[in-house]
């Protein structure tokens, strides 16, 4: 099954991660493919967050390890497990593991964070070789989680690209069962629907940050297979955060029918 | 300068980076070129290894995302930096920082763990660009904090070579003030004394682990440009730590010498 011709529907009845087939149900009944970048610094800040675009997004993203004020993994994931049940959206923990497999599989369970009792999905670097992805698999594939490897980088000078981006691939596949899909700028293995990709920098109306930060529109990311649409400073700055989401999702989910439509 | 060439005393009075000055007087102190990566779970058994191995190391490689009883950095610094002053070594996160420019600022000045407040060196991936390095700098340049770039992994099936390892090395002399070396197999610049080479994967006697990670002997890592040797299971899961760190701290000074002294 292409991508590209293929909906979030069939992608969900053919999904055999839980994970996966978790989020495409809840993208289709929400009708949304945005994730939403939390890039704050307090947990009240991520909470609040989390509550009011809950309902408009399919992915909230998160990085724990900026949260000044964080206590414990057991309090963290008592509250923010019941927003992601009420509004219905997957936990993403953008970790980018980037070690060796004996050290991830400590960075992904253990410490204060303990990361994968509250992320349904982390993602890592492939440049560590496969050890990484086997590390990560030992301790998240038995609880249902899933992978995603970033074969590509939005930022300026990025060195994932070409035989990098071709040997991430080659990880996801050998993985399958645990390796969900790939953070990219397009979709790595377009010919396979089983794999999400999800597709960070992205804004509708700037291009840049003052560190490197390159970003592409909705339409620009859906037309080259990005599925999740990951949006960070364009919505949680906005002066109006819950209309900016709804304009990001609105023109990501007409920039998906359009894709699948036209085929 | 070439690194094969020049005394760690001649490097340490060549040295304009604190921290590299620092380090390597203390090396040349201690007559010792050994690091320890203590990939411990509790800040207990951290503390126990810096106390107990300090008088032998020159690093302390910290994981402190997978310390699971960490409470606040400042509870951390107040214990970690006084072994650090009462020994002689330098604190080196290995948090292996790989997000855009904006995002490891946060990583590495907030969060619980606050990292630029207690470590004297941390490392970087270059996959996502110079602007993970500018962003690094913005936060510890002016703390008088050394970065170290990944070139080259220890790990089976590494991505990290070529022309990866090439930018990598573009990136070190365009931020020569906070760069101060690489993780690497071998010098990436052996032209170039200002530069430490950090050498994880170092083991007397076994040659790999079941996730990936390939050993070599200190003589092996010493004679291709690595001035640090960082030892981890080789030493903390020994029957006698002490023992086996003295071990490595000699086999480690006598290849120094010898490459010194051969030229």
């Amino acid at each position: 099954m292409a991508t590209a011709t293929t909906s979030f529907e069939q992608r969900a009845a053919a999904a055999t991660n839980p994970t996966t087939k978790h989020l495409f149900e809840l993208m289709v009944r929400k009708q949304t493919n945005l994730a939403v970048a939390a890039d704050v610094t307090t947990v009240a800040e991520l909470l609040h967050i989390a509550d009011v675009l809950g309902p408009h997004i399919c992915v909230l993203k998160t990085h724990v390890d900026i949260l000044s004020d964080f206590t414990t993994a057991d309090a963290f994931a008592a509250k923010l497990r019941p927003l992601a049940d009420k509004h219905g959206f997957v936990v993403f923990e953008d970790r980018k593991f980037a070690d060796i497999g004996n050290t991830v599989k400590h960075q992904y369970r253990d410490g204060v964070h303990r990361i994968v009792e509250w992320a349904d999905i982390v993602d890592a670097h492939t440049v560590p070789g496969p050890g990484i992805v086997q590390g990560l698999k030992e301790v998240g594939l038995p609880r249902g989680r899933g992978l995603l490897l970033l074969a590509e980088m939005s930022s300026a000078g990025s060195l994932a690209t070409g035989e990098y981006t071709r040997a991430s691939i080659e990880m996801a596949k050998q993985h399958k069962d645990f390796v969900i899909g790939f953070i990219a700028q397009r979709a790595p293995i377009p010919d396979d629907a089983s794999f999400i990709t999800m597709t960070p920098g992205i804004n509708l109306t700037v291009s840049g940050d003052a560190t490197g930060q390159q970003y592409r529109t909705p339409a620009q990311a859906v037309e080259t297979g990005s599925d999740v649409l990951i949006v960070g400073r364009g919505v949680y700055t906005a002066a109006d955060p819950v209309a900016s989401a709804i304009a990001y999702k609105q023109a990501g989910w007409a920039a998906y029918l359009a894709r699948v439509q036209a085929l």
